[in-house]
């Protein structure tokens, strides 16, 4: 298949990228380069070392023989590349990573919040709003989020994006309805994505545009089959407080004895996948595309869950660390219950790699190798959710 | 109370400013003009001669000795300037109108597709972040629309914004929640809304902010108390494709003997509300705004329902015209039922002039005396909202 590979730079993407190019998909990648600015921006890198995308795709030609495209397009801002790109490319499939994707870095301030809304929504619609008016077929694989579902109070197994509910008529009755899941974001990243999902539905049920809408959890580990074949292939591994996500940031705390940030009381419970079921998740998700029609197929993009508290005992237990609970940044309650479905990919093949693999430690040796390129400044979380978060740690003065 | 009103000298903002200035509020109108640009970009003009920003200041001035602001600042991509206003002014309430507010306009094409999605919901999140930046307790009144609630199946009288639902637990046990009514909307203009309620509900849980949604019905009518006034006050008046509301539109038709144009079968049932009703809800929600705290506070706003075919035949009768169907350009049902409650608005003390009350010849009377400022080739809707009904009017060579 002809596939576009939106964001291909990133954490995500580059591993997704690599892993449809081997099973013989026809991939470009389409990315602004935005993730590498953000470094930039916030002080700080990978911890791996990450080759430029001319050395990745040439890298990627030497060990495979086979070709990526590319093309430096802002997707939320440059509609017409866009179009002109999609023209030529007609791809079967879109894979759309083009989003800022930190909760941390979308809640830092008044410009991160903007560009987070802006970016990501524009984004969106300017793919769908093209598809449109090329006549494409082509199907749209999202990266959604699993944190579009927020906080649940009924003991559920979370479905697949949608509910039926029932609820009664003027004169009483009950009726009963499939509805999207009510969503309640818990950050402005997360709320990007509960838009994203009002714009499939419409666009869905206006055009027929196909689309898969894959809500994931916290990716962890770093490296696939694809990326581990030349240094030049490796994948970013971010552990600062914006963009490091739980389970890799305890990781590098622990290579570099450095203890464990538990965010209050560790009671939340989150949703987790392991970057090699990332990327076959997403060729699955590509190759099932000819099942999507009308309604938006929305797929839980997630193996396991775990409660943070019991990820940090794991990590110090593995690895030998001390834990250290820290005041929570994030307006987030402070335990919650989560269990969700994730039926579709495993019907389509997956078979999930778990926390007990045997992983946690190879993760913990590629630390041990580049402990060097740590700033343990960086560590902490200091983007906090609202004026209380911030008083609590920092205090009235700030 | 100090009061920005955001998109002030729009069609339904300019009446709502001067209705607020009249009760004693300290208004300052903040509008970057766009509407006018959208008549020249169309090719068409209001029905009624519309003085500039100062002309209608100075006349207001003139007429009540009251004095109205006006800041020109486009809030969707000038953050900046809209946190130097909102630091000086410290606002008691913001009106936001300043949305592209037109459903076949949104429509229209790729460019204006994009346009509204940037525009409308830039302009929410930049207003709601700037407030938050500042640390104000500004009390946000919103335009809605009822058509977020889009296409209910259900015999119901739609809620002011919230459903109670139940679903089974994972032991089959039923519980209850309340849930934003499940959006179904039928336009990218009411998309916007649609995203919009999502972003007032995040930052009302994370932050604070203290909003009211107005999901407001079909505006009909023109003129209001205050903008009779004086000539220079005259409200606008919108007959064309793109911004005329079916109400309106049916009464210049009538006025210059051209049939009637109803879409489709005309079994759409929609909701509406006089111009005259709509500035006083908007003060009603202004002067109330201590009651909001916590969940945001929606309101239906809107007086009555009717059948698009009902209507047109009312405005046949009353003002002698005949009745052509036309294909549907929208992707809509041909017939849809609609009853909502607006039992908080009523309860503020809103007291609802009906279709009944004569208002309708007033309207014509207005009609008649501009009609050589009507242009009939911009009446017909050429808004389409995908291909298939495009072809359905215009063929497959299009």
């Amino acid at each position: 298949m002809r596939v576009l590979v939106l964001g291909g730079d990133g954490f995500c993407g580059w591993p997704s990228a690599l892993h449809l190019s081997e099973h013989g998909h026809d991939v470009t990648i389409v990315d602004n380069l935005v993730r590498r600015r953000a470094d930039d921006e916030l002080g700080v890198q990978s911890l791996t070392p990450i080759a430029t995308m001319s050395e990745r795709i040439q890298a990627w030609y030497e060990v495979s023989g086979r070709q990526i495209g590319f093309a430096d397009i802002d997707v939320a801002h440059d509609y017409d590349s866009l179009v002109r790109l999609l023209d030529s490319a007609r791809p079967d499939s879109v894979v759309h990573f083009a989003e800022q994707r930190s909760a941390p870095y979308s809640m830092k301030d008044p410009a991160h919040k903007r560009y987070t809304i802006d970016n990501n929504l524009n984004a969106t619609n300017n793919l769908i709003v093209a598809i449109i008016a090329l006549g494409l077929d082509t199907h749209v694989v999202h990266l959604g989020s699993m944190g579009v579902y927020g906080y649940e109070t009924v003991p559920v197994d979370l479905p697949e994006g949608y509910l039926t509910v029932s609820y009664p008529d003027r004169e009483g009755e009950m009726h009963s309805r499939d509805i999207l899941y009510p969503t309640l974001p818990g950050s402005v990243y997360h709320l990007s994505k509960s838009l994203d999902q009002l714009l499939f539905q419409f666009y869905a049920r206006n055009d027929g545009v196909r689309v898969t809408d894959l809500h994931q959890g916290i990716v962890w580990g770093t490296q696939t089959e694809e990326t581990e074949r030349d240094p030049r292939l490796m994948n970013r591994f971010d552990y600062d407080g914006d963009y490091g996500t739980v389970l890799n940031r305890f990781v590098v705390e622990a290579a570099v004895g450095y203890p464990l940030t538990v965010h209050g009381s560790g009671g939340q419970t989150r949703a987790f996948i392991n970057v090699r079921d990332t990327v076959r998740c997403i060729r699955l998700a590509v190759e099932s595309g000819d099942e999507v029609s009308g309604q938006v197929r929305v797929m839980n993009q997630m193996t396991e869950t775990h409660r943070v508290s019991t990820l940090a005992r794991l990590v110090a237990d593995t690895l030998g660390a001390e834990v250290n609970t820290v005041a929570n940044p994030r307006q987030e309650a402070d335990q919650n219950e989560l269990s969700a479905r994730n039926d579709r990919l495993l019907g389509l093949g997956l078979e999930p790699i778990t926390l007990r693999s045997g992983l946690l430690e190879a993760e913990a040796e590629l630390a041990r190798q580049f402990a060097d390129r740590v700033d343990t400044k960086r560590i902490p979380a200091k983007s906090y959710w609202n004026k209380n978060r911030r008083t609590a740690v920092e205090g009235d003065s700030v």
